[in-house]
């Protein structure tokens, strides 16, 4: 069935493949007039390319992209825009040795369960490469919710067997030297503390031939109350869809999420109060929503990734006709220690792709 | 925005409100020539209906089905099949007195700044009441899952302050009993040990006026492989979305979820081997998924709930005005101490629609 | 597949059967706080019923509204508002003895065909009678666009073998007593003089134990530029889509229609002009839109019905074996002789139900 | 809203503008494992390509198609799967002079009140040349039907003011070089015999700069029984809804269509009657359709396209301001003086694309 799209008004359309020659996306639902700044979007790419730090895949990727269609005098029109990104530097030869063996955690089985065919090379349409749709798409879409004081932020909250970071507070304030900031930090992180102990983890991590998972948090100021719709496209709803659809990503939180089962009522209600702002929360336990419509209140959650299944450690594995074989991630391929690093700007990217397309629902991009 | 409905085979749309005069549900999509069993389905609305228990809402329903169309001797036809519950418990008269106060961690303060209109009576729209209307429907889906061998469990796995007990096996072949036994536990829960010090618990809180939340486990047996489709309605992402649409939801997790950031790929990755039935995994940490699409193992995840905002207990609030004001529970309201135990057959019903909806849209039940 | 619903903001669900106890409609997504005037809709429902004329089919039925959910102190909440319209006249017995014959032009065929199993009695699913749930949707509908300034008017504008009538002028501006005009044309047409040649006729159809078709015409005033999205949800393809889900419609006409196809460029151009009003168009071949979008000016169209294919005439056919077998409607089974009569209620209200669900897609309500 | 997307199973997205670097169509939901012909595409590709008669557009574009994604050693992979198609021979400086011309018959106008911004340069997303992208999916979904014995046919059965040709005989079986036959006829029409007469006429029209209309049938043989879904995607819903999308398409007929509407139900009625291969009928009148579903007779209508907005005489018109000019295509723009030629292609196109999704929504692909 068709299912490379996402969002309603404001929908994106990817296609490609890890080792074919492009990734491809089609924003469709954009709204006319808006003056797109390309190099903001660049630089959201560049966030996720693989090859920027020691901890991420080494596959080189400038992840140009090219701007095919939907503007005219740099101005969107409503037609829908299309980018492209080219793919350099894959080398399909070591997936050939192995083209028969079930790779462990890969999606490779289960492809072939449904479709009786799989691109041996790489992941196909399974790789976390694809990312980089979602990135440009999300850039773009970023680009509408800032001009209308809407910022959203994630970071990684923690690595491996490290435990949770401090979170952000939710009072934050528009902050634009905060998100370079994280964006500085090696493992796209708050707390420069943890660099150097993340960073003789994830080596040694990756002496073992291993890999780790994370879990990385976002927060979205600035959101408008009324956003989400009863009952079953609840904003939280149509949030943990779209990060659920990210490769690797296994858990989904709102607000406290899974602890929030461990606290009593009079603990987790967030009690009104007025300010000379008008109404507002005393706390925010439950993440910005309240019946699945957004409260005015900062929207936050978590999203929980496993460690990337290929390893370079030997795993015991079998070929496609049930025999015995012993699995190893191919010398010469490209493989993230750590996938959720990169998973930042695609968490934040689907973040904003999933509040612009309520805001449009909503038709409060209107005025 | 229509946002009623769910599914896109098998769609269900419901209506009505808490203290209006009914609830129904529509299900267009059902495969034509079931023989439908009226007596099975009743039997789960008894299980989600309140008053089962001294631990659940006082309020005497006993949701009993009233069937409008879509069968002809018995048989569904292809048609949309609709089926009324009526209130008849519900006593919107305590509301009255606090109508204007803002009800901490109700949905009464979002629908009014959507909206600007809501029936101060009861929850509305956002009531948790409105699952009769999932669990009719998921009643239906079962009956035909299970006619090809998928069987559908849902069980408390922890509740309040208690720590998760241990889950189910994965390696559960088709049990009916166990569901029996699941639905006997006055916690819908699996260990007969639980009951002493969770009801002391409970009671202890129900003494206080207060409420708690707790955590859902499922697992599917027998799901085919190859259902989902990528990049965006992988089958997490499916049961996700359903999932956190139902209300008090605040959190999703598939196979060890958010567990799964702190264990390493070599740890995380379900071996294959060779066993008599053809190719296996050796682990069920994935939760029966690689890449969005089932593998054909158990699927299994957890949805965490929170504590009941409705609470006997005084809070401190303000009135639409934003004058401060104390509100507490109307005294002759009817509310679940905790929430998460009737959320078991409605989590049940939910995976079931998913999984049909899935199996449909894949035409795996065609044959 | 689920394809009982219409509209993706202002989304209608249809359900019930000719035979079974009732129909019923759940509209989901219309505005709130909108005060519903409950006695227009059944106004509306009163001029779809049967037993209004000789010349509709002689079935009794009160078709009275009952509403269910969705209101709050007469007004819209936003939640969905349901309601059941009863059947009380219908005798299945007729059926019965003929239940194994397949009856010429009938859905009985096709849907054998694709379900396996047809509910003999009547048409089932497939019966024209459904159109109530139409028309109860649409002249909620049409409430919320006449209090925008929207006015839609339909009218039979040829029955059987006469020609077509003038059709209403496009200058056309808001005007109720024409509206109330052809309700109360026996034909629910424009033209007095046509009363008595038409009766005539008709009755010499009836007499002969035969059908006819009509053509009934469409014109929608005050609907604003803007409306309809390149490429594929075009105005056009939204009206054609509706209009061709109706039971027995066979064409479908925007503007000239099929009169265009024999026009040159230079006579079918509506030239622009400018008035005190603004810029404006010198005619009206286009029907009111331009590439798929409605330009400000009226919309107008036409839908083409068959003739019933339940006729008293006797008609050669088989039986379910292939045995040839003679078919006549059965003797108390009660038919329009010409169902494009009371179809005009429902091209009005499915013009309706597109041009509030563009409204509402654009925004275009929300001011 | 995003509406550049067609099918809910074979769904195709597209982009491009007349006046960008190019066209393209991203096509979702191809089944697996098929082996794609990539000269029978580029060949449906250059029969709606221009330039190829006197009697289109002089535009040269070779039309040849780009394929990006979606295929592994030469088959489908269940990914989707996407094609370029270049734009080379567009001159926009003709369109500079007049850019506040409001030219007439043209989407510009609704464009701008829509959108508030308009690529002035040719017709923007609005223009004809978008059908490249329908003409590439649909002669992919074509060879998915071919090798299910589903064959299409379309032609031009009457251009201008010529009276409708006799139409293809229902009984058509597979016939390979009609199709080459149909493509052969300058006109894409069926009658050799009208090639003199029609020639004249279209060329007294081009010396008059002026352009006509034209009326489109096709035909589909070998559709299986039970597709198209009651009650709002009937078959003929979605067909016409996909036709009236086609630019400058004005009326759509299914069967008899407008001539229906002048028949008596006993002339209308197909009688059912026993053959050797089993229940056939008499007659094919209703299109090959019952209640909205097919019966396994071949499905035919036709398709009215008005005559081209855009025509060499002068025009009176108005600019953007409302002060009256004279407006001229431009000298060196390159349109059709009947645009209903090249649109044989794509109602094949339509028509193959609404087939092939109804046929995996109903799972008929999957023995």
């Amino acid at each position: 069935m068709a299912s490379n799209s996402l969002g309603s008004f404001f929908r994106i359309t990817s296609f490609g493949e890890s080792h074919g020659p492009l990734y491809g996306v089609v924003i469709d639902g954009c709204p006319p007039n808006i003056l797109i700044d390309k190099t903001q979007i660049q630089q959201a790419l560049n966030r996720r390319a693989p090859g920027n730090s020691p901890f991420t895949s080494p596959r080189q990727e400038p992840d140009q992209a090219e701007w095919l269609s939907g503007l005219f005098e740099g101005r969107s029109t409503g037609a829908p825009i299309t980018l492209l990104i080219h793919n350099q530097a894959y080398d399909s030869r070591p997936y050939d040795m192995q083209k028969d063996h079930l790779r462990p955690g890969h999606a490779q089985y289960s492809y072939l369960q449904k479709y009786g065919i799989f691109d041996h090379r790489g992941g196909g349409r399974a790789s976390a490469r694809e990312t980089v749709c979602r990135v440009a798409a999300g850039a773009l879409a970023n680009q509408i919710l800032e001009a209308k004081g809407i910022h959203i932020y994630a970071y990684l909250q923690s690595m491996g067997s490290h435990p949770l970071q401090a979170p952000l507070p939710y009072t934050l304030q528009d902050n634009h030297s905060l998100k370079e900031q994280i964006y500085q930090h090696p493992f796209y992180s708050l707390d420069a503390n943890t660099i150097a102990p993340w960073s003789d983890y994830l080596s040694s991590i990756q002496q073992e031939g291993d890999s780790v998972g994370g879990i990385v948090s976002f927060l979205a100021t600035g959101v408008p109350a009324g956003l989400g719709d009863p009952l079953y496209e609840k904003c939280e709803a149509c949030l943990a869809s779209a990060m659920m659809s990210i490769p690797a990503s296994k858990g989904f939180e709102i607000g406290e999420g899974f602890q929030a089962a461990f606290l009593k009522g009079s603990e987790h209600n967030d009690l009104f109060i007025q300010k000379e702002s008008g109404i507002q929360f005393a706390s925010q336990h439950s993440g910005g929503l309240l019946g699945g419509i957004t409260t005015g209140q900062p929207l936050w959650g978590r999203v929980a990734f496993k460690a990337p299944s290929s390893i370079k450690k030997e795993q015991k594995t079998v070929d496609l006709k049930g025999n015995p074989v012993l699995y190893q991630s191919e010398p010469g391929s490209k493989h993230d220690p750590c996938v959720a690093i990169r998973a930042v700007p695609v968490v934040e990217a689907m973040c904003a792709l999933v509040i612009l397309d309520r805001l449009l629902v909503q038709g409060a991009l209107l005025s």
